[in-house]
């Protein structure tokens, strides 16, 4: 069966997406990608014909769509004739999407947890929040729904069922890692959406740790990791999406997550986020202007997408996993190395957007084999991991580990 | 003769000034402030009256004006029989506000050189750029017309007169230090208006080095000084008005200014001067606001008039002059030390206001006596500098000297 497929967004990640898709679009139909700005749909259809992207002779067209609007995504679903939505536009619009996909039967991707605009940072539990409110309603209507299928969530996601699958008999704790060791070469830069980006550390910090939420202060836990090729990197514990259905779905009573920044980048958060500069509220000028000032950060920082051309060096993702197996104590480290200039050169973009993008096809390549056809809402580590991170290695994203035997690539 | 003040500006210096008039009004005769916003006039007469400022009963009312209209502020003077104004406005009124001097025959006073609200810093030779060009039409109008009545510029170019009066044969250089060693309590703040602070950092440092100017980057050359009461600290050199007219008035090879910032202030200062956020350019937001980011960053600050009742600390500014003395090398330092406390008790306001405010009036007193009515355009070094700094004593501000003899007040 032919399985058109539908893109939202038309961000770095979106790049990424259309470019995989078009390179596998032998196992999908005609593709579609749709945003609020027809033109940066237009750019990133034009990036893909300019690499020949398309693996086989095929369709690949851009469309303007409200995604705030459901009834528009479910006008250009039916339209288009897509079965599969990757949704990899903002995080205020998983709700749409998603009500557009159970409407119409499509199968739903996304890959970060849904947001409300009016509120700075999403507190625990998260996908309970908002997006497991609507298992019943997508069991019953049969559709398919892969909540959080980027690297982190999503390929981390599947690297812990992996570990409780094959390495553990008991798992104790998940420490996620996740280190940009790369270098963008401006003076400061965000690698995604300065709104988002900044609105993921605004707030206070949630890990699971002895089966209960506990909260700490952004920056207030740093800790040295030991990792391969990238070496010794700080990271900071931060709250993010898979900590909690993680925790859930496998049952582990400590999983924590750790991203890398610089000094650089702790600096300028602090000083910003002091001033009132990362705020949500606006403020009003001497002049009488009404203006978010998070809002004029973002219009003075550089693109993210502007990144790519001179991005250089790794990033390192993955998650240590600590626990008992056949009686002893074990730790593992699976995990993904990508490079940033590789990506460039392959799709276009930097390694951030790739990492998150790809996990997003191989997710609709394995809908469309009927692999990951559920009919119902899930997370990653609710499905089986090895097809997944298989169709990663062949993406672009092989999957190491290491363990007390050493350091390797896995192969599935 | 009864001299009628009339104060222009309501902030922080403004405030001083009108206590301080207010203390010697039976030298004055009545007493007028205006500004743009009337209420803050107002506010500023009920501080005056709530602390029984006034030394003889009289009038003090305030007005509004907007004084970048100079038909405006000369028709003000002319209803209020004003013949001194003090100048304690925007820098940006310069201009206007002497016009309407020389119009009206009223002597004029200010403290700080003017600048055009485009430009983000004024480039040597400062005073030339404006004030200069209008010597001959003060001259010719016999207007008194005194610039730069401030500490700095101001009182630090006295103590150079008096150091090239009465301690050197020959001047070498002038390094003019401004500590404030106080502390506001605010994790971050300007001592005056922010716009006005940051504007004077964002350009390039000049200093006046072997009889020319010598262009360095902020915070580029830095060095610890020992002086009296506030230790050792660290300053900055930068490039300030009065740089320009003591090396050309007292044909001094070298003058420099330098200012002390704490590390807290430097590290903000260059966050948002490389993120873009001191630009007056205005920018667009994505949802097409559009805002200039220097004006929203005012905005977030604490206003810093709301600093004073917190403020504790010292501030030292001086001057340390080397060169000859009968035959053999010198180096004094003339300085004076002002307390926060000390300022806010007496006037309401902070060290710095104070320090800026309490010379405009002492020059304003001169020009009542008539010791400093010279009927022309002069800068603070073109003027006798004793009965300047004993009027300075009787207001507050005591000058003292550190030399070969020890360290001790001087007096006139």
């Amino acid at each position: 069966m032919k399985r058109n497929v539908l893109i939202v967004g038309a961000g770095g990640v979106a790049q990424v997406v259309a470019h995989k898709c078009a390179q596998n679009n032998d196992l999908f139909g005609d593709l579609h990608i749709a945003s609020r700005t027809l033109s940066k749909c237009k750019m990133i259809i034009d990036s893909v014909n300019d690499k020949d992207a398309m693996k086989t002779p095929g369709v690949f067209e851009a469309h303007q769509v409200d995604a705030m609007d459901s009834g528009a995504v479910a006008e250009l679903i039916r339209s288009t004739d897509a079965t599969i939505v990757i949704n990899v536009g903002s995080a205020f619009l998983n709700m749409t999407v998603m009500t557009a996909c159970i409407e119409t039967g499509a199968a739903y991707i996304d890959t970060a947890i849904h947001e409300d605009p009016a509120k700075i940072c999403e507190t625990p539990p998260w996908y309970a929040n908002y997006e497991w409110k609507r298992r019943e309603e997508c069991e019953k209507a049969g559709v398919t729904a892969i909540l959080g299928a980027g690297f982190d969530p999503g390929v981390v996601n599947a690297y812990a069922k992996l570990a409780a699958d094959e390495y553990f008999d008991r798992i104790d704790e998940i420490d996620i890692i996740d280190i940009n060791a790369g270098s963008h070469g401006q003076w400061f830069a965000t690698n995604f959406d300065p709104e988002i980006n900044f609105r993921e550390f605004t707030g206070e910090v949630w890990s699971w740790q002895g089966s209960k939420w506990v909260s700490n202060k952004m920056f207030e836990i740093g800790k040295d990791w030991d990792l391969p090729v990238v070496g010794t990197q700080r990271a900071y514990m931060t709250g993010h999406d898979e900590v909690h259905s993680i925790s859930q779905n496998l049952d582990v009573p400590n999983v924590r997550f750790w991203m890398g920044f610089g000094e650089r980048y702790i600096t300028v958060f602090t000083v910003l986020k002091n001033l009132g500069l990362l705020s949500e509220k606006p403020v009003v000028t001497a002049e009488g202007v009404e203006v978010v000032p998070l809002k004029v950060v973002k219009a003075l920082l550089p693109d993210p997408a502007s990144l790519a051309p001179e991005y250089t060096g790794k990033t390192c993702i993955g998650d240590i996993v600590k626990g008992e197996w056949q009686g002893a104590a074990r730790e593992v480290f699976i995990y993904n190395v990508a490079d940033h200039a590789d990506a460039y050169a392959e799709v276009g973009s930097q390694g951030i957007s790739y990492t998150a993008g790809v996990p997003a096809v191989a997710a609709a390549m394995l809908i469309a084999t009927g692999e990951w056809d559920v009919k119902k809402m899930a997370n990653i580590e609710e499905l089986p991991p090895k097809p997944f991170l298989k169709q990663l290695d062949t993406l672009g994203l092989p999957t190491h580990i290491r363990d007390e035997k050493g350091d390797r690539l896995l192969s599935f």
